[in-house]
């Protein structure tokens, strides 16, 4: 594999220091970083390939901590209903879906995120092997879960088919470089006792993650309020699935002991700041759960809920709305906010020793954003920029595992052109089935 | 002047009816929209320039109805200090702003909002004359007032000079058919009784906006509380300077009853979701006030508050942030906040005889919002493709009084790398004074 050289970026190591080096030089070698530093870096190396990133910022790769990027196909359809996940998504979801439906719009997620900085995704939908195989393909590392759920679903007849669905899934990927297998119970109210520990029991058996929405739905919050008088989370601990396997996404309807909790069982956040905006959900305590110094990253959700599957817009909400609720301009800086977007979410995922930040020994995860273009001056403060002012298009050069899958805003590998008329195939018979609706 | 036409486009008039015409057509003949219709007009007129939408999105000109443009050198320096305004703003214009820094800051800016789709924009600054000539020059439609305030300011020995610059300012430009020159009194906590009252009938005296901060800090709220009795927004009433000329930026802090004055005046309301959220100042009721069928448009609030200086990115935090305050995922669906956009604007300016809609006799201010890019689809409602999913790379062409001014993304008749080299000069000043804050 050839070693590569970036040279000319103000480098955001997201180190626990929060390191910057301006003029910046990282050295690839063999998938990972081999080293950092300043200029005096440049004799050193005799790099295969060098890469001038033109007084751009490096940032470690994005980690998208929650998603269901095979919805993208949906993207755009019903954004302003009222509970939509019953009466719209899953109806849908089970006219519609099926293996090419799952492998199409896992194709186009995929592209959009690593086009827009993403090196590493979250992901639990139906079909999870075609994701992973796409995943696979394109270059992108994913922590991948098949749906658990206690009704019949586009790819179970019966409900909780998922769980063995699963048991295969894992022990195909079990062992692969880029794809993170996982179990994927859908949520505390859409499965029963049983099946949320039997789905820990695998993903403990494994020593993989379990990926499942957490204390999303004010209904959830107060449907086991009445049945147990605990909140979904002191429920998720009473039955013995709080642990740092689990990787829970929303956490919107949480108390301070339910933060304690969470803490104290190393569990992994997945903060979907816009999604839940949207969807009117409420607002994770994310600012609360930073300060104690929880495993928090920030995730998209699925595109018919954040729309965008990019984390650079999530890192412009999380500021604005946490500031707002908590009153305090202060609250929450630029820098704490790429922390989340980087390092946070590798915590959240517990990868934190293989990717996230910029420090020789870990996989060439790496991110140049460009700041050439007009919104990107002046800087004064490299955080504050990626987070007040970029958006995806100052992506400019994304790399995974030490290979270069973007360069200059084009995917190197991919065509963008028959990925779309593959998506506009399948919209058309979207369309014919939601005209019926 | 040269004919045009735009084919190959999805219209979103923003009409009363909010037509939607796709595969729709637009003639433009001596700066104004001479016909629009489907794809039938094309055999109707023999135009000297076509434009192929491809299949995009065609809106019209967006309106920024609050900014000051000029502090774009200023951008991404102390965002998250709090008191910013007089503990950092105020001492660094008193040191740093003078004409070629308001100059040069007022290109860089006009610049960025044409590449995003901005054609009307409303500003207050200091040397407010540099502002309306790099506007004219540009090409861009500005609704400009020098800022008047009790305190020696960068352009004024003397407190209230501003009124008297205004004089000359509105003398100036009272007839240019592209810039419409206003009077700004900084806020009412910044201007006594008697000179917002000479403001005002200025205003009145040539028919011109009156533009204005109101009710969008805590303590000016509890000030005229405390002194008056009276909201801020009764106290303008109580003055007599509460009336159609008047454009309210902010409205923070207001209740029920000054909703009922603000639509009863007429007042036109500048909405900056992004610049409130960040600055953590509260939440306007945007919703009420649409529902209210009053006059309110966006506006993102000057670049040390905004940051940038789109509106396609308060569009997407419009949403949001009303949604999930008001616990309504229905709220402020997002043709609404397209209209917000573009005739809400023009209405909140008072120009929406002139601008605001794709209709016959309007000025041609139009969008075209390419479709191709992976963010933009699929698509099954334009209005969410444009509030959930674009940012400002996918503005294609901007025309202002049907002169193409973008084109393919790219200014036609400004060298941006000669600007950008401009600010970073202006950029090293700053830099060496705030060494010293």
């Amino acid at each position: 594999m050839s070693t590569i050289l970036i040279k000319n970026v103000n480098i955001l190591t997201m180190n626990k220091d929060k390191d910057i080096i301006e003029k910046g030089v990282v050295f690839i070698k063999d998938e990972k970083i081999a080293d950092v530093g300043n200029e005096a870096l440049l004799d050193r190396y005799s790099p295969d390939i060098i890469i001038d990133g033109e007084d751009g910022i490096l940032i470690p790769g994005m980690v998208n901590t929650h998603t269901h990027v095979s919805m993208t196909p949906f993207r755009s359809l019903g954004d302003d209903i009222p509970d939509r996940l019953k009466k719209y998504i899953f109806p849908l979801e089970k006219m519609l879906v099926d293996k090419e439906l799952v492998k199409v719009g896992a194709k186009y997620g995929i592209v959009e995120m690593l086009l827009a900085g993403v090196t590493t995704f979250v992901d639990m939908y139906y079909f999870e092997d075609e994701v992973a195989k796409v995943a696979k393909k394109l270059g992108i590392r994913g922590v991948l879960g098949e749906t658990i759920v206690n009704f019949v679903a586009p790819d179970a007849k019966e409900p909780y088919e998922g769980l063995e669905y699963s048991k295969w899934f894992i022990e195909k990927w079990k062992d692969d470089h880029l794809i993170i297998p996982g179990v994927a119970p859908h949520a505390p109210y859409t499965n029963d006792t049983i099946h949320l520990q039997k789905a820990m029991d695998l993903a403990k058996k494994y020593d993989i993650p379990m990926i499942m929405h957490v204390a999303e739905m004010d209904y959830e919050y107060r449907q086991y309020k009445e049945e147990y008088n605990l909140t979904p989370v002191q429920y998720l601990d009473h039955i013995g699935v709080l642990n740092k396997n689990l990787i829970a996404a929303h956490l919107v309807h949480v108390n301070d002991e339910d933060l304690e909790l969470l803490k104290k069982k190393e569990v992994g956040i997945a903060h979907n700041v816009g999604a839940n905006a949207k969807g009117a959900k409420g607002v994770c305590p994310a600012a609360k759960m930073y300060h104690k110094d929880m495993r928090i990253g920030l995730g998209t959700d699925g595109p018919m809920s954040g729309n965008t599957l990019d984390i650079i817009t999530q890192m412009g909400l999380v500021g604005k709305i946490h500031k707002l609720f908590n009153k305090d301009r202060s609250l929450l800086p630029a820098s704490e906010i790429v922390e989340m977007a980087t390092i946070g979410g590798a915590k959240a995922i517990h990868l934190e020793k293989e990717i996230g930040s910029i420090e020789v020994g870990k996989k060439a995860d790496l991110v140049i954003m460009e700041t050439q273009s007009i919104n990107m001056q002046p800087i004064y403060d490299y955080y504050a920029t990626l987070v007040y002012s970029a958006n995806t298009s100052n992506v400019d050069t994304v790399m995974v595992d030490g290979k270069i899958l973007v360069e200059n805003k084009k995917l190197k590998y991919v065509d963008v052109m028959e990925i779309t008329k593959d998506l506009k195939n399948i919209q058309g018979k979207i369309l014919e089935i939601v005209k019926k609706l």
